[in-house]
């Protein structure tokens, strides 16, 4: 190939992602200058937040400008090498955006290991991002002691998923919620989530009641929005709020107003938290040891959901807010070496 | 006196107390049973959190049934003992409620320094509940750092003038919300915030914006609501947000709608933490001798605002939600001693 094709982003969204919100562009695959890379991006990982970032407003990232290539994180090989670190053939994660090939300092790439136990698509499913978001928010800010109930959002989703079964092995009581009664029957009969309830069929405010009989110490929240106002009415004593995402309002045209019921954490002493995984980059030694242990004991497992081909990125991420995805979102942009 | 003056709750309350919620009521003066003692109520405390006890809902408290004497925390006076830790003339902390003498067996009692340096209001206005919860609220849930940004709403408020000269002591900028002229100079000319905003007046957006060049650190919110939605807008990275009172929302008729903002606590990872001075109150002993030696070196002040007669209670309170009390809301049932 010598064309890197590139989604360029040239409007803000509003509401779901139109593949009118960006420029598909053929530009010649650039060359490393001294001290770069060129890395070829095989997968290329397609997450909630990055909704948020097509807003153009700083978040925990600077603003996403117009103009640009969407950012993206991705798997890739070292193509070309002038940097003393890199040598072609590598296995890098990184950002290299919506785009076939990217060129980088080495700064924003972590190297695979050569020989691995797993697929590579495990570094998005299982580690990576993923896996560190689910680790250090349940443990770090939700701190999970035995017997506690863990109520989690979007729960068949990537980081929901692995929350949940994490919940599990710190001897939680687990209750999911999901958009499907297949993602139900999931994370209940193959993730061993104490319960799943259909956020689609069922009234949520029942069924919480009913699978929490004790309240709720822990809602991992990954959607924000009425389940959150409804999980507040249940909290008890000291519960703990990790606030992980906001899916429910990402494609919102105007202001969702919170819950009603915020006060709520006064009466019953509890903490809601807000978190992102880069803060928590520099401790994956800590989670990875735990991540691939348990996953090699078969508690930990996740599914992927691989669309192929870059042309069909702008399309492919409405998945993950109409639910029809199935684990964790990824398009393959080019083949494995 | 020879018989006890009571105020009885018999409706919940829609919006503002209105004196028809209670029932004035006159009984004998009770005589203490065994281990019992019977206390004179000199002076009644009005907090914010009456009235959300009135709603008869379990709080942090247990629901507060109709036709039962309003709870209320108390400085009174031991008249008779029929109990080992306690002679008449002690003087005493309790939760008396809206009444002229209460029984008790000592449980909710905790005797005052016979010897004092300050006035007996200064255990409602300066220590006890109030100075405990400005105390732990700031220091334990806000964890200030020199340097830091403390925005205090209510902060003519009891637990707010507090909150904010604490902070001055900690070495943060403090910038306070009141309802009038008076209280904002009060606040910057007496008690040395660095900034007051009348939100009644005044662009409290804009305006925070101006007083807060770098941004919030701290916000100590006693209020909820509109204020609550604007201080969040500007909160920086790891921002703590104590929540010690939503007093915008205790007289709303329909639910109130949360701050539509609520998610800016992922992008800034922020912690909101509601708490209430209960759990503190076996910490007391950390508290009081700073409060002490920071009200001795004259870097505390207080004011009190004593409304007198028992018979005024149900439209004292209101004195809170409308913003006119100036300083801890204090109702005076007999004389000291």
């Amino acid at each position: 190939m010598t064309q890197n094709r590139q989604w360029v982003i040239t409007a803000n969204p509003q509401g779901l992602v139109k593949e009118s919100d960006f420029e598909w562009r053929q530009t010649p695959v650039p060359s490393p200058g001294e001290n770069q890379v060129l890395v070829r991006n095989i997968y290329l990982s397609l997450d909630p937040a990055n909704r948020v970032w097509m807003n153009g407003a700083e978040t925990y990232m600077p603003a996403l400008h117009l103009n640009q290539v969407m950012w993206g994180g991705t798997l890739g090989v070292v193509e070309e090498s002038r940097h003393s670190g890199f040598q072609p053939g590598d296995l890098v994660q990184g950002r290299g955006g919506w785009q076939d090939y990217a060129l980088s300092d080495g700064s924003d790439l972590s190297k695979l290991p050569a020989q691995r136990q797993v697929p590579l698509t495990a570094f998005f499913g299982l580690f990576g991002h993923i896996g560190l978001t689910a680790y250090f928010g349940l443990l770090d800010i939700g701190k999970p002691k035995p017997g506690d109930t863990l109520v989690v959002s979007a729960a068949a989703g990537a980081v929901g998923s692995l929350t949940g079964q994490i919940g599990k092995i710190k001897d939680c009581r687990v209750v999911g919620l999901a958009g499907s009664e297949e993602k139900c029957r999931w994370i209940t009969e193959e993730l061993g989530f104490d319960a799943a309830i259909n956020y689609k069929t069922e009234s949520v405010r029942d069924a919480l009641q009913h699978h929490c009989p004790k309240g709720i110490d822990i809602y991992f929240d990954n959607v924000g929005g009425r389940i959150l106002e409804i999980a507040l009415g249940l909290i008890n004593v000291h519960a703990r709020i990790p606030v992980c995402g906001a899916i429910s309002q990402y494609n919102a045209t105007a202001p969702v107003p919170g819950p009603a019921n915020l006060s709520v954490l006064i009466t019953k002493r509890a903490r809601m938290e807000g978190f992102v995984v880069v803060d928590y980059l520099h401790r994956s030694r800590e989670a990875i040891p735990d991540l691939s242990k348990w996953y090699a004991e078969g508690r930990l497992r996740y599914r992927v959901d691989v669309v192929k081909g870059l042309e069909n990125t702008p399309s492919a991420i409405n998945k993950l807010f109409d639910g029809s995805n199935q684990g964790k979102l990824i398009v393959q942009i080019s083949g494995e070496p």
